[in-house]
């Protein structure tokens, strides 16, 4: 078990993936800007799942300083800032980014510029003593939430540089689909994960679902390596 | 049955596609630069399917003059020379794109910076009198080859602004997955799909395998639906 720290632990994706991680036994720290609502939310998840579980809410600094994980799930619109402010509390640790830096126009959901190339890269790059992963993208918020069983139709698909923070990504992806996650290559692919978001917001909106991602052609147990990580 | 124009049919992905339009039934043509290969590719899809099919080989210009449909499945380097050669043959036809724009190094793969925002966006922008739409990028081309029924664990993501060309692309998607292509929005969702082949060839790479995607979190009455396009 791991001890993760979820920075925008209050926003969909961060709270639908603490629920997760916390059901599967990982001690949870639940960040925000705001301690009062983290602790809302930490509330709210170990009452619905029951017993023996240990979310707790605190600021995005405490969840960032306690664990050994963390999980960058953060709006994109000041995530240069949360960097920043998180450098110190994030050195030596492995950072899981599943920020999505996406726009919205008549058109839809569209992927912002990022000069780094994607989010998880800009992270790699402000937080030059953590280990970087990029992964979480893709599923959706409302079946993290809703569905009571793991979402075993889906795939997380995993890029990273660094070999232990993404063997860390593919381990952590059981707790969501029962499934380890897919090595899907160099951390500079998260700029296709991340876009791909945008993708998937038109598709729910078209077809009015909560769409991820599978990879077709894997047979069982090729999904079940680890991969070439 | 429409008539179905591949532009740069010999190569893996446009023999591929033929293959499978042509056991569905429409008369296909294999643009090539080379009319003496492409004749050796409509041999050998006819040969391959038995009796009954109709594939020709062709010209480029002579697959792109005689179809209704034509499908852009030249590699990127000269796909500005190939859009500007067929302007005129390609006039108010449906223009399919499933050209990837990507470069190789070290790392693998990786999308190639398109000006237009991706190729399918650039032929649009070449081809100002055709219905441009983007599909089959993340389709393998050796599972087209080899698998002998539809590859139904599969969907075909179609981006496009022209109803009429999203329609036949998503329908013409069914000819190779057994089920009606998805509509992932707008045009420029074209440079995700483009840069998530980068993607694949990473996964195919680590692990060893033909991947292509599939959504997840769709029931197959909405799979089937043919959305709002």
């Amino acid at each position: 078990m791991r001890n993760i720290g979820i920075i925008g632990g209050t926003g969909p994706q961060g709270k639908g993936l603490a629920h997760r991680f916390a059901r599967a036994g990982h001690p949870v720290a639940i960040g925000s800007r705001s301690a009062e609502r983290s602790a809302q939310t930490a509330q709210e998840l170990n009452t619905r799942l029951g017993g023996g579980t240990s979310v707790r809410g605190t600021t995005n600094a405490g969840a960032a300083g306690s664990c050994d994980i963390a999980v960058l799930a953060v709006p994109f619109q000041g995530f240069a800032e949360v960097l920043r402010n998180l450098e110190a509390d994030l050195a030596d640790k492995i950072v899981i980014c599943c920020v999505n830096p996406l726009g919205f126009d008549r058109q839809g959901a569209h992927g912002l510029y990022v000069p780094e190339g994607s989010a998880a890269e800009q992270a790699a790059a402000a937080l030059g003593g953590s280990a970087v992963a990029a992964a979480f993208h893709n599923v959706s918020a409302v079946r993290l939430r809703d569905e009571p069983g793991p979402l075993d139709d889906t795939d997380i698909l995993v890029a990273g540089d660094d070999p232990d923070a993404k063997s860390a990504a593919m381990e952590l992806s059981a707790a969501v689909t029962g499934r380890t996650g897919i090595d899907a290559g160099a951390l500079r692919n998260a700029r296709v994960l991340e876009q791909l978001t945008a993708v998937l917001i038109s598709v729910n909106k078209n077809y009015r679902v909560s769409a991820g991602i599978a990879l077709s052609g894997l047979a069982a147990d090729v999904r079940d390596r680890a991969g070439a990580a």
